[in-house]
């Protein structure tokens, strides 16, 4: 069934996450955000980078400048811009100075398709915006830059009025455009209308739909190339744009984890391995394709958004098993269970761990920590039990996979003991100024020895995190090397406001290994507490430090600290 | 382009929300969450609700006997199962008696369709695999019961062995199944290999595919009908399902907000707007269409999973307009930005407030409150000015509607004092048997009046809350109707881990009027704090109460309270 073409058409990824892309609610790039994107996407080789509209927003000019001094090495550059305004020359357009003085080799230049928005929006003549689109794309031409023309609104325009929409690209061809891109920028379109338009342009215009993967001038012969533009309004951008390289075109436009406005743009994390994988086209390099994973989860931390794990390809349950028959059966022929190999892609088969496991869930998942479990061992059915309780409770252990080891180890009896907590308590008060001061007293039980330190900070989990480290740092100088690098917090039973149950994910690292852990509690403070101070234990155990606790201070459970004075 | 049939083809609607859906990492459902969300299906009008499996889980036993007591209105409730053990008699197979006691009028029954998974899963012949599948159907069909044949794997069957897998529906054929469902179970194909596979089938059999709208058994005449069942894994399920259905599939199984393992099932949220006003399809009343936005977020909170506001058509952000010059345009003319008229689905178009604002977002903005600001009207300029600082420290407006008026309200001298703040202290101990108390203190000023109140409680926040109503309530009866009815917690700035800043979004409801709030802090306190206490001012001001604080007391400035003995 998969088309798979005898030498493979090359594909041009275009990545707009920077301007398309930040357009999503919640999405507030700086320029060092901006910057270290580009990077990760020249990393992964990504033919084009649409880094901006220099003439509209000031901090784009400001990245171009900076990338200037610091080239990509593998991707191009493109600045985004519109036609000229309306009777102006495009000499005396400050715009398309403005995206002159961006210095790129290629510019995106967008114009009007639709016959309405023509009229209703820019409020001029049919004719003009030909003109419009003709002569901005003549004069960046004769500037020496390359043109990639977005036909906005192209798929409404069309089905509205398909011969102005035709003219439309017309002019951008007579202005010398090399790629025609038809985009739905309102995202309505479904799969088989794609399609059918895409055919008709195709029928409509001297194309090159097979061409050769040279970005060389020469190449493209005066014969535009077609590309794609979609938006996930109907759930259907992916598919969208599938649907139009399967009828010619060679450029697909979109946004790593789909981000965008509205409901984001065609998600470049699932159409790459789809165009690649599946279908047999040339996107990437092979190992290059294999960064996509790692790549997303870092475009999402600097975007400052949670990864969705849910995400096909790239998310943390993409290629998560968990029904217990179900685990055997992949763990003995992956291909019956997964569309990909989950490498190919740099992600991961994981076998979840929740209330839903079986026996063989929790050997499977014993062995990926290297811990040989029998089924018949009544320790494995504790686990099971225990990980219930604890769920009902509301922990999870499907992101905290460090705290499932200490459960683990705890029911095995294999759990060191580092240090006994014996209580503490944390004190928030306003200050004179108007800030607030978090101070925290805590005391820990190590070799019989009873220490009291406090911690002072802005807030009251890093008061704690602070007075911890100081108690325990004289036994084991190893934690400062350990970092929380994320904090996640999530209130369970959405109804019940702040009274509710709070669960709390950390994240660790000592610079090269990573773990996570998980604390859930009535009180913010002590979830915080609990994820903490289990990530500071297990940093510990991975470095292999000989506990110095008194058998007896059992961690995790609190007694009584006195004030202090 | 779009296939509008003279009388519109009925598509009937099954959702698994309850069975498959409930495989998602991170949900685990009550019997009363399942008995809620099934009561909102039914309210919408979908055909078929699949329950769940009754032989493999004795939540899903109970549930069958709830509904039975307090039958479904509108919907037929299905219940689900596999065919019988290999080599056993279907009388004797516990999972098909335990399916005839849930006393469901339909029955699914999913079987193998991949040759590989018979041998391998299953370890049966492939003869005996087919004896399973129609000795099952025909059994529980001479049990009364009606069937619905979800064939597992049958894409992927189909491509690995063709033959076989039209064998296995044959054997359902046979059995008396009335609908076929293909399943493409590991979600890894594309919409035209789905497209051609559904044709290929269509060729093979004596199908219904064009069945009258009636669910009689004798309009069953004998021909089976067609369905389709997609997962997410190459973010193509819902054009998958749509391919499907354009063939002839005239039955689409999926989940409400498309929840399910790994990346989820078919989202019907988008599936059925796509399927009735795109494609002209019948799948619901338009009465009923409306209530999908409102049935979306309904199951999510059930669900505890935080709604996707980038969901297509019932997202937050799915009607969501941010930019400018568009806003003025969109106001003009709806259809020229909007794929759909969002009311259809129940959603509405918002003007989005943010750093990208222009000044025509803010006049948008502020009539939506009934406010009337002059474009020249420096108040304006200010209000941009103060948002974008705010945005900057982290603020968020875009779910925090109540936090943007009185923020308006306070530039245009017009944000009633009802009281000030002087200052608090919040203090968490650990107790003797190892919980933790919190306790709060708060001076407020009042008609010249200083109020020191305390409170205690399990959480920090929540002790806050109970001693800011203390303390006003003698002030302001009103609050006691005031609830906070959830309550989000935000972590800044991934690699910060507890020092970052956080960003809390409360909600609140006096059973009538819905209002959110949001505080951004260093402290998760103060975040919270802040939140909480704007979320009850605004509830007075909502109230028309009239302001007794004194003039020079200022709402969110804190000022130094000494620790109470």
């Amino acid at each position: 069934m998969t088309v798979t073409p005898a030498s493979p058409q090359k594909i041009w990824i275009y990545d707009t996450t920077l301007r398309d892309g930040a357009q999503r609610e919640g999405i507030a790039l700086s320029l060092d955000d901006k910057v270290r994107i580009a990077r990760q996407l020249d990393a992964m080789g990504i033919p084009f980078i649409e880094g901006g509209w220099p003439g509209a927003n000031p901090k784009d000019v400001q990245f171009f400048w900076q990338i200037k001094e610091k080239p990509l090495k593998n991707s191009e550059l493109v600045a985004f811009c519109s036609t000229r305004r309306p009777h102006r020359a495009p000499e005396d357009d400050e715009l398309l100075q403005a995206i002159l003085s961006a210095g790129t080799r290629w510019v995106t230049l967008f114009g009007k398709s639709w016959d309405l928005h023509v009229s209703a929006g820019l409020k001029t003549s049919l004719e003009e915006n030909l003109a419009m689109i003709e002569d901005s794309i003549g004069y960046l031409r004769s500037q020496g830059r390359r043109l990639i023309y977005d036909a906005e609104h192209w798929f409404d325009g069309y089905k509205h009025n398909p011969d102005y929409a035709l003219k439309t690209l017309g002019a951008a061809i007579a202005g010398g455009a090399e790629w025609l891109v038809l985009c739905d920028t309102n995202g309505g379109c479904l799969p088989h209308e794609i399609a059918a338009i895409v055919e008709e342009v195709c029928n409509s215009f001297d194309l090159q739909l097979n061409p050769s993967p040279s970005l060389q001038a020469e190449d493209f012969h005066d014969r535009p190339r077609l590309g794609i533009h979609t938006h996930n309004d109907s759930e259907t951008a992916v598919a969208n744009a599938i649907a139009a390289v399967m009828e010619g075109a060679t450029m697909v436009q979109g946004t790593m984890n789909g981000y965008g406005e509205r409901c984001g743009n065609a998600n470049l994390c699932s159409l790459i391995p789809n165009l690649q994988l599946k279908l047999g086209y040339d996107c990437l390099e092979p190992q290059q394709l294999t960064q996509l994973t790692r790549s997303s989860h870092l475009i999402s931390e600097m975007a400052n958004l949670a990864p969705n794990d849910h995400a096909a390809f790239v998310g943390l349950s993409a290629f998560a098993h968990k029904g217990g028959i179900h685990v055997s059966a992949v763990e003995r022929n992956p291909l019956t269970y997964e569309h990909i190999a989950p490498e190919s892609v740099g992600n991961n088969r994981r076998i979840v761990v929740s209330e839903q496991s079986g026996l063989s869930n929790i050997l499977a998942k014993a062995r990926t920590f290297g811990i040989e479990l029998d089924k018949q061992d009544p320790v494995c059915r504790q686990i099971l039990q225990q990980l219930k309780e604890l769920e009902h409770e509301g922990y999870q252990f499907e992101a905290a996979e460090a705290s499932f080891d200490l459960l683990m180890r705890q029911a095995m009896g294999q759990r060191p003991q580092f240090f006994g907590l014996k209580g503490f308590q944390v004190h928030c008060v306003t200050q004179d100024d108007g800030s607030i001061l978090s101070l925290a007293t805590i005391k820990v039980c190590i070799k019989g020895q009873d220490i009291l330190e406090a911690g002072e900070c802005n807030g009251p989990v890093s008061a704690l995190d602070v007075a911890l480290r100081r108690a325990i740092v004289q036994f084991y100088p190893e934690v400062k090397q350990f970092n929380l690098t994320d904090y996640k917090v999530r209130v369970l039973g959405g109804t019940d406001g702040p009274a509710a149950r709070t669960r709390v994910l950390a994240e660790f690292s000592d610079g090269s290994q990573h773990w996570s852990t998980v604390g859930v509690s009535y009180n913010i403070i002590e979830a915080s507490y609990k994820a903490v101070v289990e990530g500071l234990e297990y940093g510990l155990l991975l470095h292999h430090v000989d506990p110095q606790g008194e058998a007896n201070a059992t961690i995790g459970s609190i007694s009584l600290l006195q004030p202090s004075p």
